[in-house]
């Protein structure tokens, strides 16, 4: 994964870079918003990992044979980051995060502007604006798409395919709103569903995807790519569950429980507790969602996974997974330079420890 | 206009009810949440005017000659249509408006839902739910858009026209907002460009050079109507202002002077102030703004826009407006019959009594 990453995110922060510079220009003639919000974009979008970008330009590579037209491939990476970047802008409001990627986020620091103005209700203010730089950027992004040089069909899908991805994301991110506002314990089904349209097939099936249509990979190649993307993702999402439960601080980079605390509905979350008896349910609703949480708590909710076996089951689900995209990735007709690419992002996923 | 609206009205909504009804099955297959916001967003489409809609259907019968594509310019008309949904819903939650088009705003029915459930915090889960019911409504409409059936060529020219200007209604969104958080008088020029963005070409220029282009309009054509749109729509503006102070209750069919209560900036608003004196300042100073204001007050706004000869001012910008529109409806290449429909909309903007 880090590999595909190094290979790609040069060009790709470059083809961004000059693109918003562009975009600044055009909207400078709009009013004095347009070059502002451009430039809190700009450092917004290239402090990303841009990992969804870079895997567009793998797999245009990758089914390209003799002709790769990197200028395609560039604008679609750029634009599934430009949507990226505008989903969390919206992502920080509805969580109310007030930090994100090391920097004030968005909505943020619209505060900060109306706050130094001295306007009443400078938090919504914030919102407001953030609201409006999102829906900035999504147009942006499609406007970008529509650029690409492609045969007429090509280019009908690969829009098809971006937008409809993207009204599933919306969907699955209602879906885990209402997830955390729950009481109620949710089924493991719900949740893998979740993961399967607000991680899986947005971070690794539409990248793949989109650079697959770009090269002009025929639709039964780039539909595997899209059950691929399932595999990966959802291993990617279990794994990040567990990490956030079993790792420490150090190694992960972030604080531990925090899906614990905010009651989140994960798969270990919802094996835990369809596997309990009455009084461990109680002792652990008194730690999901608590605020307060002690790292004696975190040892407790570790213990009982362990005892109940949680991580064998787990394991088993992602083993299947795994085999899953193994006998799909064989199933590509494409060199085995590139088929090793994708298994290294399997096994990425399967061992990360951050 | 109502002429406009009558002509194609009815076929605009039962193609976008039977558009809706296959989106909500395709959404079904993601989550709960898909059938429950493509009904939420049924109901909220097909109760507004649809007069963008309309004017893609009137524009692109217009330049179509004999072979006129309806399901291509249908398709158009809902996708614009399914983007100002999308804009009034995040509008509403900007604004905190609990109502709009005689219902509850989509995200005051997402937090009675909240509500019912007993979550805490229903405010923000309405917003939030909000704000992703709009961000589909925009996937949603460019997928629309990407599947009309037009040479590559005018196909791109076509979703970046759509895509722009809808950054420049983002933009001008933003500009209005924070033009409601000043106290300080803002200029005439500032105004007018917002009208540009936000109401004029988005009404008017955008649907109408939609249509040209679904035709197959040429590029001179197309960037006419563009102009056109902007006399039109800043005139229906401004009247649109004049409305709001000099109306009454009963004709307009809604309460008279609320953008003077909400100290909104219109082009009434500065020109009153830039004229008056410091007397006169602090009077109207305790007038705009005021939530308790009562009808002396609006009365004495009318009688300060009266004596300072407001309305003959108003009335030359809309003169030079009206002439250029003329000027430029008469260079059009189209029949006499299709000239007369401009005029008629140009008419019933001068002469707009609700």
């Amino acid at each position: 994964m880090k590999q595909v990453l190094l290979e790609h995110r040069l060009s790709m922060k470059s083809f961004l870079e000059s693109f918003l510079d562009s975009k600044s220009e055009d909207f400078s003639s709009v009013n004095e918003w347009g070059s502002d919000v451009i430039s809190r974009l700009k450092g917004f979008v290239l402090n990303g990992k841009l990992v969804r970008g870079c895997l567009v330009l793998m797999s245009a590579k990758m089914f390209s044979n003799s002709i790769y037209d990197e200028e395609n491939a560039l604008k679609a990476a750029a634009a599934i980051e430009l949507v990226h970047s505008s989903l969390l802008i919206h992502d920080d409001i509805i969580d109310k995060d007030d930090l994100r990627r090391g920097s004030p986020a968005i909505h943020n620091q619209y505060e900060e502007y109306a706050s130094k103005e001295g306007f009443k209700n400078h938090k919504h203010f914030g919102a407001s604006f953030g609201i409006c730089a999102g829906d900035i950027g999504f147009f942006m992004a499609n406007e970008l798409l529509s650029s690409i040089n492609l045969p007429e069909h090509n280019k009908s899908a690969l829009l098809k395919l971006f937008n409809s991805e993207l009204c599933n994301v919306g969907l699955a991110e209602m879906q885990d709103i209402n997830f955390e506002y729950l009481k109620d314990n949710v089924s493991e089904e719900d949740i893998i569903n979740m993961y399967r349209f607000k991680t899986a097939r947005y971070t690794f099936s539409l990248p793949m995807m989109m650079g697959a249509i770009i090269a002009g990979a025929d639709e039964n190649t780039v539909n595997k790519l899209g059950l691929i993307g399932e595999d990966l993702g959802i291993i990617f999402q279990i794994k990040d569950d567990e990490l956030g439960i079993f790792s420490d601080e150090k190694t992960l980079g972030k604080s531990i429980g925090i899906d614990i605390k905010d009651n989140k509905k994960t798969v270990y979350c919802t094996l835990l507790m369809s596997d309990s008896n009455d009084s461990e349910l109680k002792i652990l609703k008194n730690i999901f969602g608590n605020k307060n949480i002690t790292n004696e708590d975190i040892d407790t909710v570790r213990r009982i996974i362990i005892d109940k076996g949680i991580h064998e089951k787990i394991s088993s689900r992602i083993k299947s997974l795994e085999l899953e995209a193994i006998t799909l990735i064989d199933m590509l007709n494409i060199d085995d330079n590139s088929r090793n690419i994708l298994f290294k992002i399997l096994k990425y996923n399967l061992d990360r420890t951050s």
